[in-house]
């Protein structure tokens, strides 16, 4: 029992996941809890301190083994400083995270953006292996987006970024998240998409979808979707190619600026219908694309579903200590 | 009881509604059926009689007195031939009303659009009072429109018209009920409204809704969002500004081709917050307008609220049948 | 020469043009000006008065034949007033030109819009006969339209309307003549087409018309569009397709509203090339149309050129002269 | 004269410009020709040549000096292979420069893109010093980006990017040099703004501009517009504002994923009226920015001018050549 082993930690709106990893990758421990954000971040963070402590038991290892700790955060994150900048879904602000886990745990720990972690999970270990730049896409509740680099985490000094949601598509377009106008998730987010399909439900036009989830958008899951698809509901299909093309569009603007080796689709609606949204993205990306960039870009579907977080947050941490000295507090 | 007798109908998507008018317009009687569209138009047509012959009977009349009949009809319909072309809610095609009617009554049957209808009740009776030429605009479902024009239904000799919510407005925008991306009715309807304010609902920036009504469109109805527009829930109050302004916008555009002396709002999204949709409508009209047309439209709120739909009708039939001899089969 | 004559005048940003037509409308004589605008309105009328006595003149006919003047007019009117209200080209505002010319004349005067004029003409005379009703769309410096509905000029009490250049079409769009971003004018007129063809001329992308007529606006005439669309020069196709494709589809927005029996297509640029207007228009409509709109209206080409201005002026003059007793001063 | 030289050259649309710099980066001679793009890539490459050899000898030193050689090319470059991919204004493609430049002069070639060398040129000695990440953008004739990130040029291995004049920006929107409806570079680039004001002189509503230069687009440049907006041309002052506030929107989505430190605005456009850019594009920003990335990037303007390519050529050359050995042939 001599070997290191690192922590990787996944803080997300709803749960939150503690994993301990030796150095070949291998899961020795994982802890799983809610996150309860309302409950506001100080006890947040004890909560995350008790999920990481109870994954060390899980593991049957003790904390001297822990080389250090990675935690992905659900919004803009300060790399230097380890704080978390703010975290919309959990009413959190300015939370030093790394400065929190360092006085408990006397180890390294690497903050980064959760979709950054999942980005360089998939970059690591799945979809994105052998390429040296991976752009990931992850339309959910907004539209998640990472870049690595050169084989890093594309970040600024201060501020993680990539926050490809929130760019201009459509103007005078809906209002989404961050009142902004025709964002790009108001425009092709999963959220976005259960909504107009919600309403052709709620018109008679998508019976499927009326039937087994009725109009309320807590229910109109992935699943529900690629039912609809499946089922061809022509409302639906028209409703899910306008979004994913449009997608695609966006992603080939992108691709212009950004020049990835590789595009990673992924998140659960993807996953739900990993072929359509592939053929879809290329489809609107081929409307849009500059003939010097036309084949630069593969487009391929994430590999790891939920546990590319915890994972990509422990390489990254791996990849940062390697780097820097780090004081242990 | 020597006086002749009218009847006007509306034929919704989920009610019908018959009522008996004397020449005073006084109501003498009145019945309500649900439309039950999915049994077909056959099954249809016949509750639509018996809607009025109970309204007869409610009246306490006889057929004899009875001097026509106007029904306004939930699609476009050909008024020349008295056929409802399309109901896209019921699900029905050419069907041939007036015909129908006039076989089973031997009365003088003029069929409009249900909108006309309601458009042409607030001109006769309610809002429009004294202009030559109104502009209705009711956004609910999708958005209706209707236009009276030199005192009479705008409509064309084969086809009713004014579909304003089935105009381009922003372009590559949601898809709505035609499958047009960014029609109107996507961006401005109380349903698309809805739908907005569902997804804020979802992501937690939108807490008077989400407790009140969830994240079902059919439980956010007119009512869950003036409450949450008095509570100043800011994402809220984005989201219905954006909406009304662009709406208003567009009405700069008809009032550019139509120059109507009066705009009539409707609806009960309008009705739950009137004061609201004047304003921001003005505003988005300002905007837009070019200075001869500044001032040639006001821009006022629907009186009637669900009567004036039949009595529209009503006042419709009498003045197309006071000017036409119409056979009575 | 005991007959009856009419004056029909037209009034335009550069020239002005009075024919004297008898009453099986055979042109007796005609004079043209240029109207200086500049000059200011008091200037130019007593430009117009000269013009008009010039025609009667070159008709040799005597002011006791005349028996109304139609004149149409650069910029919305008053119909009830006769008056000019506002010509952006010539800097004019509130120019009583029917009380002014029957104060010369002494005979009953009839003030319109020139596009309605023009579309008026084309009703009684060309393209439009035998259509009851009929939309006049007229790409040029803007997009002028006119429509005739149920016989008779659409317009307002107090205004002239059907200012189709000025609907809002295109989000965040370019700025046109009445600074609003993204009228349908600044999409697909005949100018932003040639500005969008000039910049491509300056990238060395439409080597025909640099060679022709340079990156000059006012070089870039109908002819020099139409000859580069024959050349086949990729970008001018691609310029010249996605505006009349827009128009295409703004226009299925107007039949929606409007159910014209007839589309009428007219203009320089539409006349340089009729067959490949008429078939990207219908392109257009055809991508937007509602299923019981799609075959209501039929798109043609205008017939009657530059004299469709005063043939139309002077039919409505006939038309409004016979409805109305007019006091002749 | 025992010290090392460097060459660094700007390969434009219309000229060519060579310099030689010592190691302080002490302009020794230099030498300007016309490109003349059409007589080919071959007779090009010549012209490259005889430009470096006449630089060389105006600076009087010998070949033997030169360490080096940077060359920024207008189009797509390849960096690994020194391959110009494609350059849109001279027609040429795949041009593999540095392999012919190493042939005549046995000395390291660094290829970059000419936008990227400006960019760079301002990140070591003008408005991006200090910076660590700096964006560059570039209204012209079309709308050019490059984009420093932690001191190094920003650019895929086998192709560079940043090309942001071809990011979709309004659907629908105008044509510009690629096809793409509504880029980046159809609403804000300076030849885009250009083309509107010539519209609005065409129409007379911008007398200075019509006055000066007239309605042709050759015409109108960045003095003429400057000297409108001085003026106080109201129109011309709306379409700017427009153009401008769009590009700060674009940008603050450009800050959302890239988080610059500095954004560096440049050009003549730009350089005519600074402040009024400054102004309008920090306004653009702050209608979009979310409040994380609200301070992260401050505005400048750029202040090397037109010698901000051979300077930032030169120095990525040696930052390159420091970094790898180059075969000399």
């Amino acid at each position: 029992m001599a070997e290191r082993c690192w922590i990787g930690f996944d803080l997300g709106g709803t749960k939150m996941l503690a994993a301990v990893y030796d150095e070949e990758y291998r899961c020795l421990g994982r802890e799983r809890k809610k996150t309860k954000g309302y409950l506001g971040a100080e006890v947040g963070v004890e909560r995350v301190i008790k999920c990481i402590q109870d994954a060390i038991d899980d593991a049957g290892c003790s904390l001297d083994q822990i080389a250090g700790i990675g935690i992905g955060c659900p919004g803009p994150i300060d790399p230097e400083r380890g704080v978390l900048l703010q975290a919309p879904n959990l009413g959190w602000k300015n939370v030093p995270i790394a400065d929190l886990l360092r006085k408990q745990f006397k180890k390294p720990v690497v903050v980064i953006n959760d979709v950054d972690a999942g980005v360089y999970g998939e970059y690591e270990f799945g979809a994105g292996r052998g390429a040296r730049s991976i752009l990931g896409v992850f339309p959910g509740t907004g539209i998640g987006g990472g870049f690595v680099y050169d084989g890093k985490i594309f970040q600024s000094r201060r501020i993680s970024c990539m926050e490809i949601g929130h760019i201009p598509t459509v103007p005078n377009g809906p209002i989404a998240s961050a009142g902004l106008p025709g964002s790009l998730e108001s425009v092709s987010s999963r959220l976005a998409i259960s909504a107009l399909i919600a309403q052709a439900a709620y018109r008679g036009q998508a019976p499927t979808v009326a039937g087994s989830a009725g109009t309320d958008l807590a229910n109109i899951r992935s699943g529900t979707i690629s039912d609809a698809l499946e089922a061809k509901e022509p409302l639906v299909v028209e409703i899910l190619t306008h979004a994913v093309v449009q997608l695609g569009r966006s992603i080939a603007g992108f691709v212009h600026m950004l020049a990835p080796e590789r595009i990673i689709l992924g998140g659960g609606l993807v996953e739900a219908m990993p072929d359509f949204f592939q053929k879809k993205v290329k489809d609107g990306m081929n409307e849009w694309l500059l003939p010097a960039y036309a084949d630069c870009a593969e487009v391929v579907v994430a590999k790891l579903g939920d546990d590319a977080g915890i994972q990509g947050a422990t390489a990254w941490a791996r990849h940062v200590i390697g780097d820097r000295e780090q004081p242990a507090d």
